[in-house]
């Protein structure tokens, strides 16, 4: 199952590798926390923990780095 | 909806690329958290919080660094 | 008056490159909270606060970071 | 020992890539704290702590960039 | 005198690349906070504290990243 | 003596790159805190807290991104 979630790193364009940035920043809490029902009760407290939520948007940031040049930046 | 917010990573020039740094940084927000209301709440909340803004800037500094990249820094 | 403040990331060595990179961090907490007076008071509070002072460090590393890349580190 | 577990960054596909940028996530926590023991309790704590979460895939995305371009993105 | 402490990033070796990445790192602290007493005050404060040491480890690398790649990692 | 703990960023294979990522971080603890018997009392302190194990990481993963290139890779 795990083999299939990352195909690849080529998207359409800037939005689907956006999309892709969010999942890989997800993927990364469930490699560490494999409890689906664990992290479904954490997701409630850092949905609204202001913290939390900026600093998920650092991984995705990160995340999306990679993969745009990954797509030399859809040029 | 989703398609169209991010149909480029290119722009004019240094400043429009930093506002889309800025805006790729806030879309990070909402992919996490959907609920405009919550965001809200909690945007008047990291608004006044020194810490949480200077994580945000972070966030904004990485994802500018991508879009110059992408803009090969307006050369 | 938005455009003008960031008309190129070129400039004409590594100090001049390194001041932009503190004023792109400190025009990305401007973009979050926009009220002069809040930023001013948040701004006596991180001034004395180290984590603080660190954590904007980051930002200014991650910032002179694409300001050099963008000007081919002035060879 | 230590030599045999970081062979190459090259891997078939993004997925394995993937794994590996969770291994060396893995591995700098062991390299700062050997001791197996305390890193079992200390993980019994961060996998119920979504901050701790959100920061492991912080080191997470920086090591997938590393082995990102290690693979030429998988081109 | 400004603009005399950064007059290049290219060093001799990579000991004094390092060197120059704990000087930016330094020096961003004292364009957020110009007050040499105050800057001493939290020194003592941050120098004892773990959690800040590390964050500071966090921009050395970044700027030793930067340094690095300026020297073209001195090959 | 401190000229000569880094005299290059060129390793034989990826483990080694991945050990001088480690002493990096160290030495950037170091550089800060240069009183051997405080850093020692610190470390007690942070190799038994998550948060900062985990922040450690993120200075190793920035540091094994900058010798990794420095290395081609090990291609």
């Amino acid at each position: 199952m795990e083999e299939s979630w990352l195909p690849t790193l080529m998207t359409d364009n800037p939005q689907a590798g956006y999309d892709l940035a969010v999942k890989l920043s997800r993927m990364s809490i469930k490699a560490i926390q494999p409890d689906a029902d664990v992290r479904a009760a954490l997701r409630t407290v850092y949905e609204h923990d202001a913290s939390a939520l900026i600093a998920s948007s650092q991984t995705i940031a990160q995340n999306f780095n990679t993969v745009a040049a990954a797509n030399n930046y859809w040029k």
